[in-house]
Parts: C-alpha cells; sequence; structure tokens
C-alpha cells in the first residue's frame, strides 16, 4: 500500500493542475513510491488508463509549469458512479478496488467539483463497507464556486480575475464611439451566480463598472429587463451588462430556451446552457434604437492560465498538499475546504470536512449581496471576492506565448 | 501655427493609445505649445470636441498607462468625409479648416485604419486646394492588418499574439474529456484573414495547434467542410478550428448570411457579421455525431491590453512619431508604414509614403502563404508573424486588475 493515485474530473479551471502538482509533490514527500495519475478520471481508470507521475515531470520547472498550465493535465470525465448497493453497481466497484489492489495504492485523490465529491463519497462508503484500508481525499476545485463549507473554491479566484479584466476591456472598447451601445456578456454559472458577480469588479476608480449583473438566483423577466435597459440608455450610450447563462424565467425555463438552438444534455442532466445574451441582446435589439453586441465568455473563462490570479494558484497547491496530509494522517471519504481567517490582511487556511457535507450540493449567491434592484453587487460580494483574485503569476512566455506542459493522447 | 491635433478612428485595438503617446511626447518634443485630441475623430471635431491632452496626462507614469490602456483613449468614430468637390462636402471642410484656424493648429494627426486615412487623403487634398499650411499625416493602427505597402500595421501583432494565447488555451480545454468534440473558433477579419492565421501560431512543442484554418481569402464551402471535418475526427476526437467571421461562399454571399440574424451596416456600407462558428457549429452537430462548441473572440480580441505584445507596443509609439517628425519636416498627405528590415533578427524601420497608396486599399494574405488543402499557414507565414508577438509588457496592476487611463464622459 505504499502507492497514491490522483485524477482530474468535471469542467477544467485555470488552477486545477496546481492542486495536481500540490498531491503529486506532498504525497511524493510522505514517501509514496509511486504517484499514478488516472488519465480521464474514473472512467479511465476503469479502463487501467493510468500513467507514473514521476515518468512525465521530470524537474522543478515541469512542476512550475505544471501549476501555470490551464485546463486538466490528466485529462477530464463527467462520470457518474452507480449506486454500489445495486447489483450491477457492485461490480463496476469490485472493478475499480482491484485495479488499486493491482497498483497498490493505499491513498486515492480526486480533484473536482460537486458532481465529482459525489465519486470519493462513494468510493470511501464502499471501501469502508468492505474494510478496505485506501484512504479517499476530495480535492475542490470548480470556477463556479457553489461547493458548500468552503469559503470559496480553487478555480474561482483566476475566473473572476478574468472576469474583471475583460469586463474593464469590454466597457473601455463598448464605450469608444460614444453612440448608444448595448453589449451583453454572458457569463458561465448554471444555478449560482458567483462567476457573474465577479464582473462587479471592474468598477474602479479607472472603470465606471458594468451597469447591470443578472444572477440565475434571481429570477428573470425579459420585460423588465427591456424597462431597465431602457433606463439605463437615456443615462448614458453605452450600457454593458453581465448575465450568467442560467438565468431562469419565473415559469422555471432557462432563458437560453427562449432561443431556438439545440440544448445537448450531458451524463449528470444539465442541460448545455448558451444563447442566453444572444438572446437578449436581439431581444434589445428588437425594442429599442440601440446598436447591439453578444459576448459569450465560453471556455475562455475558465481556461485563461495567462491571467490567473496567484492567490488562486497557492491556494489550489495547498488543498492538494493538505488532502495528502489529510490522508496520510488517515483521514478517508474526506474533502479540503478553504477557511478565511480575515478580510484585511486576507488570510486563510484549510480545515477537513466530511464530503457528504459537500457532495452534490450547491452554495448560491447570498440574496442579501445583491441590491434591492437586483442589478449590482453590494460591498460585501466586493469584500469577499477582492482578495481572491490578487497578485499574478505571469506564465513563462516562451517566444511570445504561454508555455504549457501536455500529455500528448 | 503652434499647435498641434491627434484624433483616433475606426475600430479600437490594444496599443492604438500607444502611438497617441508617441504622437503626443514627440510633438511636445517638437516644440507644439498645445497638444489637442479630437474627441471621437473628426465627427467630434465638427461639433468643437476637443481637449488639451497636456491638461490630462500629467506625469511620466500617465503616459505609461496611456501606452498600456486599450481602446481608444480620445473615443473614436466611423465617419466618412464627403467630397470636398461637392457644394455641399465643401461647407463641411471649410467648417473643419476653420476650427483648426481658431485652434491654431499647424500639424494634424490621424490614427486610423484603410477607411481612417481616406479622412487624411481628403483634409490634405482640401488643403492642398485652399493653400494652407497645416500639414496632415496619418499614423496606421489596426489589428486586421490590412493595409498597403506597410509590413504590417500596429495592433495586429497584440491581437495575433491574443488569438495564439486563446487557441493554446482553447486546445488545452477542448481536449480534457478525450470525447469527440469540434470546437469553431471565429475570429475578425472582413476580407483579410491576417488575424484568423494567426491562430497557426498556436502550434508548438507544447501544443498540436489548431486542426483548420478557414480564410476569407478562400472561397468556402459548407459541404466540403463538413467532409474535412469527419476525416480529420477520425483522426483525432477533439478538432479544434478557426474561422474568419468574413469566409464566403462561391456566390458571394458570407457563411453568416446562411444564418437568420439580422446583419446591421455601418456607416461605410459594411454588414456586421456574426455567428459564422454557431452556423458552422450546429451545420456539424446535425451532420456528425459529435459534441460541438463555437466561440467568438468577438471585441475581446481587440481590446485584450492584458496580453499584448512588447514588440507592437514599441512599433505604435514609434510610428507616432515618426509621423510627428515627418509632419514637422514638411510632410502632409503622407502615412508613416513599417518597413521590416529581416527576420533574424528581427528589425523593422519606419517609411513615409503618399497616403493615396493606402487609403481605401486592404491587403489580403497572399495564396501562396496557405497550403494547397486551404487549411494550414506555410511555414512563410509563421516566419511573417512570429517576430510581431515577441516579447510583453505586463499591465501595471492595481489590487488585482490592469490599470487604465481613461476620460470620463
Amino acid at each position: 500500500m505504499s502507492n497514491a493515485i490522483v485524477g482530474q474530473s468535471g469542467g477544467p479551471t485555470a488552477v486545477i493542475n496546481s492542486s495536481l502538482a500540490g498531491v503529486y509533490e506532498a504525497a511524493k514527500q510522505r514517501g509514496a513510491k509511486h504517484v499514478y495519475g488516472m488519465l480521464h478520471g474514473v472512467q479511465g481508470l476503469l479502463e487501467e488508463k493510468y500513467i507514473d507521475l514521476s515518468e512525465r515531470l521530470h524537474s522543478a520547472l515541469d512542476i512550475e509549469l505544471l501549476k501555470r498550465t490551464p485546463s486538466s493535465y490528466l485529462g477530464s470525465c463527467r462520470y457518474k458512479l452507480p449506486d454500489w448497493r445495486d447489483k450491477e453497481g457492485e461490480k463496476l466497484y469490485q472493478d475499480i478496488f482491484k485495479i488499486l489492489k493491482k497498483l497498490d495504492i493505499g491513498y486515492f485523490f480526486y480533484i473536482g467539483g460537486n458532481d465529482s465529491m459525489d465519486t470519493i463519497c462513494k468510493l470511501a462508503a464502499y471501501g469502508n463497507h468492505v474494510g478496505s484500508s485506501i484512504r479517499f481525499m476530495g480535492v475542490p476545485k470548480t470556477i463556479d464556486n457553489d461547493l458548500m463549507v468552503t469559503d470559496h473554491t480553487p478555480g474561482y479566484g483566476s475566473a473572476a480575475k478574468y472576469i474583471g479584466v475583460v469586463m474593464k476591456e469590454i466597457i473601455r472598447d463598448a464605450t469608444v464611439y460614444g453612440t448608444k451601445y448595448v453589449t451583453i456578456v454572458e457569463v458561465m454559472g448554471r444555478n449560482a451566480g458567483w462567476l457573474t458577480a465577479a464582473s462587479a469588479l471592474a468598477k474602479e476608480e479607472d472603470c465606471e463598472g458594468v451597469d447591470m449583473i443578472a444572477l440565475p438566483e434571481v429570477t428573470f423577466n425579459v420585460d423588465r429587463f427591456v424597462e431597465k435597459v431602457k433606463r439605463m440608455q437615456e443615462e448614458k450610450p453605452s450600457v454593458v451588462i453581465a448575465v450568467s447563462e442560467g438565468v431562469k424565467l419565473e415559469d422555471g425555463r432557462y432563458v437560453c430556451e427562449l432561443a431556438d438552438d439545440v440544448h445537448a444534455v450531458d451524463a449528470f442532466g444539465h442541460k448545455s446552457l448558451t444563447g442566453t445574451a444572444r438572446y437578449l441582446s436581439n431581444v434589445i435589439a428588437r425594442s429599442m434604437n440601440t446598436k447591439t453586441r453578444s459576448i459569450e465568455l465560453s471556455t475562455l473563462q475558465r481556461c485563461a492560465g495567462h491571467v490567473s490570479s496567484r492567490t488562486d494558484i497557492t491556494e489550489a497547491y495547498q488543498v492538494g498538499g493538505a488532502a495528502v496530509k489529510a490522508a496520510y494522517e488517515g483521514e478517508t471519504g474526506k474533502v479540503v475546504t478553504l477557511k478565511r481567517i480575515s478580510n484585511a490582511p486576507y488570510q486563510c487556511t484549510t480545515e477537513i470536512h466530511d464530503i457528504s457535507e459537500v457532495a452534490n450540493l450547491e452554495k448560491k449567491v447570498p440574496m442579501s449581496w445583491i441590491n434591492d434592484a437586483h442589478t449590482q453587487m453590494k460591498q460585501e460580494f466586493i469584500d469577499y471576492a477582492k482578495p481572491l483574485i490578487q497578485a499574478e503569476l505571469t506564465p513563462v512566455y516562451v517566444s511570445g506565448l504561454p508555455r504549457h506542459i501536455y500529455l500528448p493522447e
């Protein structure tokens, strides 16, 4: 039982590889002979697809590149484990534990969001059921920042910084003609508006900020939206709006469902959301005498390694290391969380919680952090989010572009 | 005749303000008492909207921030001057020259692309016609890189760098699940494919590069496109394609016109192009068993001051200064161009050309730089573009975000 294995799961972030570096280095320090990486998470593991990380990470420079490479170095999956209490389900767990035994795994780390924590929860429970000594630990990541218990999730700070940066740039660009112009920027976030809220960070002494922020926490009404935009444009010609892809109508439908595009559904039953900004921009163009533009930040916001938050990269590395420490001290079925000690100066430490407190649950933006008109974030949110975007870790630029580390297929 | 005036026109870039800084500092050095800035180009000038730049730029730090602030500090316009030989047209020129006389202007600088150079061309010709001693100089800028004569245009290098950076990140993100996935990225460029071609820069020893590049220089055929993508996906599951917003069908229609969105037309008669990637992505989704995603780089690619090319910022500053030098030496109706001395080591200098060689003309990507299959750029393009994206000028980060300088409305 001298080896460790680590996997990455769910949507990529700019710093998920920094957590991988944290797990790898801490496990090596604790004496793991081999640290394996599952390729494409448990789905790949089931097909015995894995690598020995020591054979790939040859130097301190490789570790440094890993920390600064966006997306998931090991590949990812969206794979939901069945219930192990079902007969057919149990077979799959037996397969996984057979593979883990073959690799002499004592410690199992999984870096992911709330869906991925479900995997750790089930594996730990099954391990307990069969009396396995393997320690299962969850390492949190998600740009969505929607995990319970933890103050915030690694990945959020960098995505929030990216959103702040591009909103400032979009605002500068959109005011340039001095003419009537409505820009609607679509930000990721299915049910929780943390990312869209980050657009509030653009407001500074050198920037007028976005004019409206629409979060999925607030029921969306298209007619009222148009009215608000009309009123805003009477005050200033260029109106810039940040809208979450997940805004919903009173009847529960997503706004983007009003558009006519195909909406696919993933393994967890989540609808593919896209086209909210485009739909609203078309509505505005039809109802008002103004030029409009819709901008989808799309995957750019989750893989922008070139403008990540140093605070975020550091914390992502730390939660990886803390997971290893806890596992080697005997914990299993747990997740590392971040606990904020203070805002000014910003201080944050790690804690260990039962994974059941996190798995399959979602943390939303508190309504008390949204203004009464439901158009802006209050100072409480700014105080919360501002420390998370502080400081930069410049990419290693080679010949004009950020250098990454990657596994060729 | 002791003063100078400068304006910005056309679409913003990440470095157009660096040219403004170049004009401002050189004009001050040459003894200009006041350097005025037109607000929103000649359109604003006609309404006597201008500022005295010395009253706004207080310190060397302000100049530094100006160089690193994207979009047009003075605001911009898309305004086509009438023919001064028309009776009604001449009235407008008389108005402009009256305002210039009132401000005691001896030197007039206009930073813009091929449409904006038309303005300088006409003003210089009218000035000549009425025996004015005012010197009119064009300062080139455009992310599109479609100006004749000049080796490249300031603004292109930074946009090309941005495109290289995000393509690498998009490719990392798109390969993460190891599943079938077609990503189509839409890049700006109405008739010239310089920007889309820049996606070829992503291919490096740490990146497999984009799988297909579609430029407006090559007639687009939707059926052949689908066939090519099908073949590519047989080789590798994740296919990433860069497509220009301006790709056209054999019958002359833009591909995006096949979609059903409204397409507005601007003052120069240019159709608003958007939706090409989305349209093609929907076609692929209907014809093939694959997940698809379309990403529009939209205005993000022209205002990404946070990832600009230091080479580009420096050259943008230089062309501003060179325009002032030429004007003070008596030139008028001219434009500054860039002349490449050598590729390795990269060396570039400025020249002065008649504005009529540039105004209203477009330079396209040479067909000889595109491979026979029309899917990739040849080494000639890489050798041309690579020097332009070299080196970085990090923004001045304040509290986690790049600091800009701006004129509140």
